[in-house]
Formats: structure tokens, C-alpha cells, sequence
């Protein structure tokens, strides 16, 4: 085949995925090995460097034809150097990322966070495939975000921007502590451990709702009983997209993204919970600012993450 | 004189002000005269058409020189088509400004809102200069604001980012109505508008105030009377400047800029109003976005808009 390609990392703390795009970001092949994250950073890279190559030999394509690589990790890094300055997961600090696997793979290489990296992803071939400006959430275990202008990731003065899970939303009266330090972020309500959490408060407090037959309540139990109706589960849905319209209201009048886009977990409750975030983005937004404005489920899946890192060399 | 010069034009209600700028955004030259509003659109634009010849030539360079033109006005536009959609201060509607200029002028000409073109003056030679990425506060009657992304003025889907005066802040229970239609916006209570609000009202309350003896208040009454410790003073500034500070620390985690520059009247306060928006933002930003962050007054004043305008040709 001819024509350019471009790899994406998806660096996990148990599994690497990786994956080969055209100037298009259509997927067109994959791979994935085990990280190896208790071996240290050099095998990880290491790890990385052989299964792009192999993942290249098994496709119809040559290693000559791969014109950028990306990695998208998780962890606070510094873009510009192309460092990692500190990755819980896989307990690394300081590691000079792009360096290392430059000299590897003989390639330019681009590193970004999995949260930017997501949205570049849905941007450049998923949801948001056409659209310059946008904004997008990840509800998963925490809630992250990528901000996308003018088709490119927009990483802010220290790399923090579309830091959406920490905007900080919940009245007080309302608000707990959010593990940053903060309180009444969005992340409290909204993620998979803030439904889980207040299903559990729920069950605690002995309402009525068949979550209380749940042994170990997941957000999916939650989705589940909203969908046969169950009032409890209903509530925790609304209050979890009450805060997200709001976040996104208030997003509109600083930067006016044509679209939102929601993946990650917890979007998997589908339309009970994007009809509700709607409701509530229609109440609260500006007038002016949300004519022709849509919110809509991230398509990508799995797959964000490796085409966003495909794609880093040609929109970071 | 050698070089390009780019024209700005700041087109108010009663005065239309213009200014020519390097390639630098030093501001050369200046001339001002009536708008004529009463005249209607026609009047108007051929006016500044006229300033702009005439203060080209009372300039040391000729108009050969001038290698772009920018206007700033209040209002709704469509930028990409240059059109006025409605000017409510002048009376427009649907006027095509930037053709009919560019055919008096004979120049490309841009146009952007107000809040936008003050803010890229700031950013371009003013309290941003050398910074890429910041955001701008204008507290005046209402609030307005811009976003610089990259060095350009970023102006989202429908041209309504940076209407940082609506980003909805104030709580339920203390939030009061917003000229916009909604509850509780920046506006309400750290413009000057909401300056002399909050003073009208504790002095109607009955509060033990210098302000009671104050005929008719404005917002540097509010101020004068908090430099000599007035605690009803010191209560409002000190509110308003809650309420930027903690319209900072949302931005903060959404577009994580270098600078946050406040102008307009109610920054002539000064280091009162100052001191509380970067204690109220160190207190509830994100450990993460606040660092290297700063928060000053905007420099250029008036001269804001017309260098702004000028720059619209290189940074729209």
C-alpha cells in the first residue's frame, strides 16, 4: 500500500496497545502486548519499540511509509521536552520519554496525556470528525477531558488545560472532598466513583431501590436499575448529568465549542443519561452561545486512545 | 518613515477613535473624531473613512504603508463575513461593514467585538506581551472578556467565547437576576453595575458607611471610600473580587493560561481589588494550574481597543 502512516501508543499499566493510521485517521491495523511495567521503564520501552515494529511487519505497510509516532500516557508530563515527569501507574519519574524511543525507532515522536490524546482521537476520526472546536469528557474512574481548537489539542501554559473532572461545580452545601484537594469538583458527582458512591449512600440510608440486592454495586448496576426504572438510580443519573450540563454551560461562555463530546464508562448509560445532560445544558447555557451547540456520545471506544497518539504528529 | 503600519479603528457610540501601529503594536499615531450615529451606517462608515485618510497623512507614513485595517465595535457579528448582525448602541442591523469599508479603503479590513479586539491589544502590547496564552477581564457596566490562544484571539463556533461576564458563579441562594436572562452571573456582582448595586443596598439598609453620605453612587466612590478602610467598601470589593477569583480557577482547569489580565473602570481600584482576586484564586485553583499563573492589571487603557483593531489584521 502506499501513501503515509502514522503509529499510535496506548501505554497501559498492564497492556500496550498500538495501532497504524492513514493521513485520515482510519484504523487500519493493531497490536497489543503486555507492558512489563514491573520490569521498568527501559523494558517498557523497550516493549514499545519491538511491537511497533511488529506491529508495521504484520501490516501491509513498511516501516518506511511510518511518518510520525505517538504515545499517550498516563501521568503529568512535560510535552514540550518530551518527558515524563511523574507516572503513578507505572511508577516512573523523570523519564525522558521521546528521547528514548527516538533514538529506538529512528522516528519523530510525540507524547501527550491519555485524556488529551482521547479527545485528539474522537476529534480527528470519531464524534468530532469535521469539527474544529470542541470539547471533550471522559466519565471513567475519575473524569478527564481534552480541549480541541482549531483542530489541535490545546494543552494550556502547563499542560493542564481540559482538566474538566477538577472544575469545581457542586454548591458547598452540597460538595465532599475531591482526592485533589478541592471540594464539590465535578469529578465527585459524575464519574463512575461518584455514582457508585452515592448508590451506596443510597443503600445506606435504606431507600427504597433495588440496588440494595446488589452485593457490590458497579456503575453499571446503577444504569441497569435506572433503565427498569428504579426512582433511586434515576436520581443519581440526573444529579450526575445536572453538574455536567452545568460544567458545560459554563465551558460555552468561555470558549464556545461547536460540539461536546461525552465517552469513557459511564457515557454507557446512554440515552437516560445524555438526554438528562442535555436537559440541563439547554437550562443553564447562555442563548447566544448554544445555537447549533450538540453533545454526543464518543464513538471511538477502546480505539480513542491509539488513534489520538496515531494522530499526535499530525495535530499535537 | 519605512516599514508596514496597520490602521485600528474603535468605533463608540459618540467618538470614533483610530490609531496606526508597527508591526510591533507601538502606537505611531492617533486621531478621533464624532461617530455621527444619528446619521445612520452610511454616515458612520464613510466617517471613518475619512479619520483613517486623515490620520494617515498627518502621519509619517503613506497609505501605501498600510498594510491592514481592523475595527472594533460593540455588538453581535458574523466574522467570517464581516457583517454587523446588530449594533445596538449604533442602531445597526445587518450591515455589511467590512465590504463596504474595504471599498472605501481599498484595504483588506477585519472586524471583531469590543471585548475580543481590547483583549488582543493587551495581549499583543500591552499586559500580555510575550505571552501566547491568557485571558482578559474587561469590568466595566457589564463584564466582558477575551481569549488568546496561541498569540490570535480565539472566538469559538458562534463568536461568543470570552463572555467570561456570563459564566454563571454566584450561588443560588445569594445569585440575583442577570441582564442576560439567566441567575447569578460574574456580572451581577463584579462589574460596576454590581458595584453600586451592593453599595446602593447597604446603604439602604441602614450600614454604618461613608458611602451614605454619597449623593448619587458610582464605583470609585465604592473604592475611594475602601482606601480610607470603610468596611462596607471593603466587603463589596471584596466580593467582587471572590467572584473573578473564582472564575480564574474554573478557567484554570479548562484552559490552564499563563495570565489572566484585568482592565476596564473597576480595575482602577487597584491593588485592593488586586490583591483579593489572587488571594480568592490561590485559594480555590487547582495546585496544578495556578503555578507560574499571574493575575495584573491591564496597561494600555483606552488605547486598548484601537491597537487591538490595528493587530486584527496579523493576531484575528
Amino acid at each position: 500500500m502506499s501513501g503515509k502512516v502514522y503509529l499510535g501508543v496506548d501505554l497501559g499499566g498492564t497492556t500496550i496497545k498500538l495501532g497504524l493510521c492513514d493521513e485520515q485517521g482510519n484504523l487500519l491495523q493493531t497490536y497489543e502486548g503486555p507492558t512489563g511495567t514491573e520490569h521498568g521503564a527501559d523494558v517498557v520501552l523497550e516493549n514499545i519499540a519491538q511491537y511497533a515494529r511488529k506491529l508495521v511487519e504484520e501490516s501491509a505497510y513498511t516501516w518506511e511509509q511510518v511518518a510520525g509516532i505517538g504515545a499517550g500516557f498516563a501521568g503529568f508530563m512535560d510535552m514540550e521536552e518530551g518527558v515524563m515527569k511523574l507516572a503513578p501507574n507505572l511508577g516512573w519519574r523523570d523519564v525522558p520519554v521521546r528521547r528514548i524511543l527516538e533514538e529506538k525507532l529512528g522516528k519523530p515522536v510525540k507524547i501527550n496525556n491519555d485524556a488529551n490524546v482521547a479527545a485528539l482521537g474522537e476529534a480527528w476520526a470519531g464524534a468530532g470528525k469535521g469539527i474544529n472546536n470542541l470539547v471533550c469528557y471522559t466519565l471513567g474512574t475519575g473524569v478527564g477531558g481534552g480541549v480541541i481548537i482549531r483542530g489541535h489539542i490545546y494543552e494550556g501554559f502547563n499542560g493542564m488545560a481540559g482538566e474538566l473532572g477538577h472544575m469545581v461545580i457542586v454548591p458547598d452545601l452540597e460538595a465532599i472532598d475531591c482526592g485533589c484537594g478541592k471540594k464539590g469538583c465535578l469529578e465527585t458527582v459524575s464519574s463512575a466513583t461518584g455514582i457508585i458512591r452515592m448508590a451506596k449512600e443510597a443503600v445506606a440510608r435504606g431507600e427504597h431501590t433495588s440496588l440494595a440486592l446488589v452485593e457490590n454495586i458497579m456503575a453499571k448496576d446503577v444504569f441497569d436499575a435506572a433503565k427498569t426504572g428504579d426512582e433511586t438510580a434515576l436520581r443519581i443519573i440526573n444529579r450526575a448529568a445536572l453538574y455536567i450540563g452545568k460544567s458545560m454551560a459554563l465551558i460555552s461562555v468561555v470558549l464556545n465549542p461547536q460540539r461536546f463530546i461525552v465517552g469513557g464508562g459511564v457515557s454507557k448509560a446512554g440515552d437516560i443519561l445524555f438526554d438528562a445532560i442535555r436537559k440541563y445544558y439547554i437550562e443553564h447555557a447562555q442563548e447566544t452561545v448554544k445555537e447549533g451547540v450538540d453533545i454526543v456520545p464518543a464513538i471511538l471506544g477502546n480505539d480513542a486512545g491509539i488513534v489520538g497518539a496515531a494522530g499526535l504528529s499530525l495535530r499535537a
